[in-house]
């Protein structure tokens, strides 16, 4: 896609009412890239910067944002963090610490919700960051309505400025999001959601292959054969096939008639990890 | 804390149940790192690299871990998937482009409760990962049992190595979180849960705060006197105060008794960003 198409696509694709995040005090641009690819990747579009250290427009920022130029390129900069928050009616701020202030302190997915919440109601809401080696200061939490606090390993909580900026990004894209959350999807024809064939297929199938079966010899004794054939019956029901994967499967059970008596392979045991 | 001192609480804190991530023919170090770093921020410590395209160990990425090197140094080699799949029950397969077989499509949620199900049952779960820039074949894809797409914005859906690892690892652990979603924490005191006062201290501030009021002429006309006091109260429920809060804020009020006559700081409108 050509620059300003890609970027007539970025920009249909991003949610105007979707929260504001601010970076405070960014130290470097591929930081700051990285975290506007996580953005668009989430539908996010809006990307405010507090006296980024190297300065801007940032060509490393440009590069790690792989193709996010639209966030970068309309990233607002301001001198203070309180002229960056100044419009917005609700800010939370992201920081794995604790504080000695008493504060709400919500998991991304809670504040997810809570955000959707406020925009729903009709506020502009913003997602505050920290410098990278840093984080916010007691000073800058207290600026905030509450705390989002990813719930992570507490021997290894630290997640890097753009994997932050994702998480809080992702739960708010989940929070508006109706994909469900297992679907057979896939196949030839035009629809990608592919549904089990109609039964009478699957009967036929069973009918094919069970005679098939009987003329080979392998239902037998005749008193097992119930048994033998109900088995059969629950792995094919549990694979869902569509009609298209019930014909492969005639298809192959019709050529594997020819096959008797050949050489078969055999189960093998698992093959260790490379020392 | 030292190597050996932070390995061990690394190790502590690692599920062994928890998924394997396979990166198959993984090719900077750097994204191998930064996907092990996510691992261990998700509890997860076991990696299995299929033919790393510069070899393996691999400086960057130990360099990129940030502190993740039990990760690293445990990561397991294999010359083929087929190997590094072996003894695992169960392979979901990241990829975000539609396929032309029939698979279950899991969100990375639905995925999370699925892998639960499956470990509690004694499976070995694995999560595979392509290469950064091509992903993973048809072929590879069929190895699978589903496959996990994150439902991110269509227009810009693609995903680095680590950040894909990240989301993964990161719903595996929401999965099995039990943090609230919101709660008060914070103060002084050596329980980071923050409760509100009981009433009684509220209502003590609540008589002080509205006789000092009365006593400066505040609550006046006598008939609107009902209606300030309740609004004034709604205000102070909304807050939520801990005991020590209260008492901060009667610190406050008494305070600012000796204060009549100042000038007082007028709200100002909005300053508008740098251009």
């Amino acid at each position: 896609m050509a620059g300003t198409d890609r970027s007539k696509a970025h920009r249909q694709q991003i949610d105007e009412s979707a929260p504001v995040f601010i970076l405070h005090r960014p130290q470097l641009g591929e930081n700051i890239g990285m975290a506007a690819r996580a953005m668009l990747n989430c539908g996010l579009g809006a990307l405010r910067l507090v006296a980024p250290r190297d300065g801007w427009p940032s060509a490393r920022a440009q590069g790690a944002a792989s193709g996010a130029d639209i966030v970068v390129e309309g990233a607002a900069v301001f001198a203070a963090l309180d002229d960056a928050i100044a419009d917005l009616n609700r800010v939370y701020a992201t920081t794995a610490r604790r504080r000695e202030m008493v504060k709400p302190v919500f998991t991304p997915r809670a504040a997810a919700a809570d955000m959707r919440r406020a925009i729903a109601r009709g506020e502009r809401v913003g997602v505050l960051f920290g410098p990278e080696r840093f984080g916010l200061t007691n000073d800058e939490v207290s600026l905030a309505h509450g705390v989002i606090e990813v719930p992570l390993n507490p021997a290894f909580a630290s997640l890097n400025l753009a994997q932050a900026a994702l998480i809080v990004g992702y739960e708010w894209r989940m929070a508006g999001d109706a994909t469900p959350g297992r679907q057979l999807v896939g196949g030839d024809g035009p629809d990608p959601i592919a549904l089990p064939a109609p039964r009478a297929k699957l009967l036929q199938l069973f009918g094919f292959l069970e005679a098939e079966l009987d003329k080979a010899g392998y239902l037998h004794p005749p008193e097992k054969k119930p048994h033998m054939v109900r088995n059969i019956r629950a792995i094919l029901q549990r694979a869902d096939m569509t009609e298209p994967e019930i014909r492969t499967l005639w298809g192959v059970v019709k050529s594997l008639v020819g096959l008797k008596g050949k050489n078969k392979p055999k189960l093998k045991d698992f093959p260790a990890a490379e020392d």
